[in-house]
């Protein structure tokens, strides 16, 4: 292990996470709330990280391994700091809530210890949004924009950090690709600012939904959610960029690059937007009675969706009050999860649509043992390697799942609250079902489980091998 | 496909079934009860399958997925037709219910549509019963010890039906290898019979207990299971022979010829006594206080965890009121279920082993990326191409258990029964969670809840692709 370049990546994150709390800062200056939570977080940022960031690096080479175990350093640091404003602040209970806040936040899981939301000062609650939008595109992805790093280091960590089998460059030089990236993140998420206020919402509620739909994240500044706002046309306007930040950001880059016909045949993209509608199908028939009007059951229910397969986890309604059918519809759009290269979290449609069609192949294969089948994505052979490595992902997805649900069953957690607490953390959406659902929160869990889910959340959020390198660089030394 | 051969594979296993019926009619006979349901039924199974049989092969070649075929359709046809005894005794409700009885039987799941096992006649139990015994070895086994096949049909017939990611034959012909697995099968059941005639039980319970235990079944002829007995002696015997009947038969093949000093370095045998030892010592201490002493606790504890884990599913206690951890205990080893080469279900043993081992690797791999990494069981080194299956197996497993979650949600089932009803069958044990646990039944399921479920437990036993294969043949021609 390169522990220079993994501690210099860390003092990095701290800096820039320093400079991120300029925002809510000048949201505690404008409505006079206390500033001191930013400024002592702030400067502990600053204290940690400015030594960290001064190491020399020599003339030492940066490995595949070195980016996964910065990446999986700088996530649990970043969770870890980005605590401290909730923690200064007073209002959140233990460190322990407070962390599990700050790593819901920054991996865009959405998942609350919070039981009034509404009566945290603005600013706390600007910040605890302005995580998402940070976590979202990736923290990495965001210093490689800003911070002139060389591309080795920069491309291992950034395969750490981008969700999806392949992690694929826009352009040659990374540090474009990432302010490309970064452009189209923000340039969607002012548009859909906008739209909100078009709609009628505030400047600070627009920012806040914003923020947490362009994370993907599912953090409110209402005790209701999204649904406390009463406003049918900025739930509209919130499902769609719920999606729309879902999707391969590749896809925008093509669309920008006149390419949009090439966009609009990309295979993951079409079967995403298959499971969402099947979702929406299967859901609005089922929940046919729950409704006062078809046109409320297709907005709830188009809303309900978007928002758990995206992982973002906003609610207009208390789906855990849903009939049993719809209840496994959001089960299963929670494990498929949102496209790969969005900010989204999940398995990803193209792994699920790919380990579909190796196993369609297994199949064929042993049907007709002498035939030759190659699988394709967009008309192009995937290689072997990535094949093998997806299934290995998903079995490492389910395995995940189920030790972090035996360990959950130390806390008094019912079955339903065991399992879903588990999938809705590994899959970054937040709300889960039965006592963790919508209506519910985190807030009654032991600290245990509390850190405990708050490192499943970046298990998921870095797509589990970077966080098990990690830890296993400390179990073998070779 | 050739359907010629798959039709006398039909027609050979419906004779064999034909002939086991004397069993229950020998019963009949001496309890004075009704013997109709037996003849007709043989009558039934002689009338369609000796045209079958008698089909005509030609010089047609038998390929690999005939062989899966014609074991899906065996398998099929076969819990079809056991479920006419229960039929016509007139006693076990709609006929659903009775393929749903005779699937779990065959398949031997043990899960049961009955609510009063004790009033029913006692022939009728005993061929309920005795399908265990028939389905545990395996049908198509029987058939080649018993008919004279060619190799390479047998051989394709035997891969689809003996569990486990690869199939050995113990000696080089495999009618000899058949013989051999069935006289280690009878001479196994025969000691557990005299032992438990030892403990008490009568002749006719010693069967019943005996042939349930054989087939890692768990249908027993009391309502309140195995501990209606009361007898804890024979408690601990059915415990040990649970475990016993849940090991790789090629172990006592290695230890009947001179060669137990291999069959005890078995990694797989280590593994899966490993994974029981864990499961009792976290069990134990987690029910301390349920029990009055720690006899009992240990007593209870080491059979049901033995029961479970082999897939069996008899009780001495109702599980479903432990403490959670437990209850996850028992979730995570119905999972893994018994070794390869076994009566009993789950993922197997050998295939969690080296999955494990695989994402051992795959992390090996990323940190150092120019490293050889082979994967070893018992010193040798496991080929790629059987890794790979294995992965697509767990894969296709966790696919197969949540659309079979998704489908049942169109019952009025909780998430726990849904998740367990489909979780037990998909791995043969029989007792669920909650109204499907230790102390209820699947009798107020839907019909298409209890035909789903059938099919899934047949999906369970044949692991997963032939079902699969059967099926497709019907999409695609080619």
């Amino acid at each position: 292990m390169n522990y220079r370049i993994i501690g210099r990546t860390a003092g990095t994150i701290l800096l820039t996470e320093a400079v991120c709390l300029v925002i809510p800062l000048i949201a505690a200056l404008i409505y006079g709330e206390g500033v001191l939570p930013f400024i002592i977080s702030a400067a502990v940022m600053c204290a940690v990280g400015v030594p960290l960031n001064r190491l020399k690096l020599g003339k030492t080479r940066f490995y595949a391994r070195d980016g996964f175990a910065a990446a999986a350093l700088g996530w649990m640091i970043m969770s870890l700091f980005g605590a401290l404003p909730f923690a200064l602040c007073g209002r959140l209970g233990s460190f322990a809530d407070c962390v599990f806040e700050s790593a819901s936040g920054f991996t865009t899981t959405g998942s609350s210890i919070l039981t009034d939301i509404e009566s945290l000062p603005k600013s706390i609650l600007l910040w605890r949004s302005f995580t998402h939008f940070i976590g979202g595109m990736g923290v990495v992805v965001l210093t490689t924009a800003i911070v002139p790093a060389d591309g080795e280091r920069a491309q291992f960590l950034m395969r750490a950090e981008v969700p999806g089998p392949t992690a694929d460059k826009l352009v040659p030089r990374l540090a474009d690709s990432s302010k490309i990236l970064y452009a189209i993140y923000a340039a969607l998420t002012v548009i859909q600012i906008i739209l909100l206020l078009i709609c009628g919402l505030s400047f600070y509620d627009s920012l806040n939904v914003a923020f947490a739909t362009a994370g993907t994240g599912g953090f409110s500044v209402m005790n209701a959610s999204i649904g406390g706002y009463g406003n049918s046309a900025a739930e509209v306007v919130t499902s769609v960029f719920m999606l729309l930040f879902a999707l391969n950001f590749v896809i925008y880059f093509l669309i920008i690059t006149k390419k949009a016909k090439q966009a609009l045949m990309s295979e993951e993209l079409r079967f995403f937007l298959a499971v969402v509608l099947a979702a929406i199908i299967i859901v609005a028939v089922n929940t046919a009675g729950y409704y006062s009007s078809l046109g409320e059951n297709l907005r709830i229910t188009f809303f309900t969706v978007a928002s758990i397969i995206s992982s973002t986890g906003f609610s207009v309604t208390d789906h855990d009050l849903w009939p049993e059918l719809s209840k496994s519809v959001v089960i299963i759009i929670m494990m498929i999860g949102a496209c790969a290269g969005s900010t989204g979290g999940g398995i990803k449609a193209s792994r699920v649509l790919l380990g579909l069609r190796t196993l369609k192949r297994a199949i064929l294969q042993m049907i007709h043992p002498n035939s030759v089948n190659i699988v394709r994505l967009d008309g192009r052979a995937v290689e072997e390697k990535t094949l093998i490595g997806i299934m290995q992902f998903i079995v490492a997805y389910f395995l995940t799942l189920f030790i972090v649900m035996l360990l959950l069953s130390f806390d008094r957690l019912g079955f339903v609250e065991r399992f879903t607490a588990a999938l809705t953390c590994m899959s970054n959406v937040g709300p889960g079902l039965g006592a963790i659902g919508p209506s519910g929160n985190f807030a009654a869990l032991s600290v245990f489980s509390k850190l405990l889910l708050a490192l499943t959340m970046i298990i998921g959020r870095l797509e589990i091998w970077p966080i098990l390198i990690f830890f296993s660089s400390f179990v073998s030394k070779k």
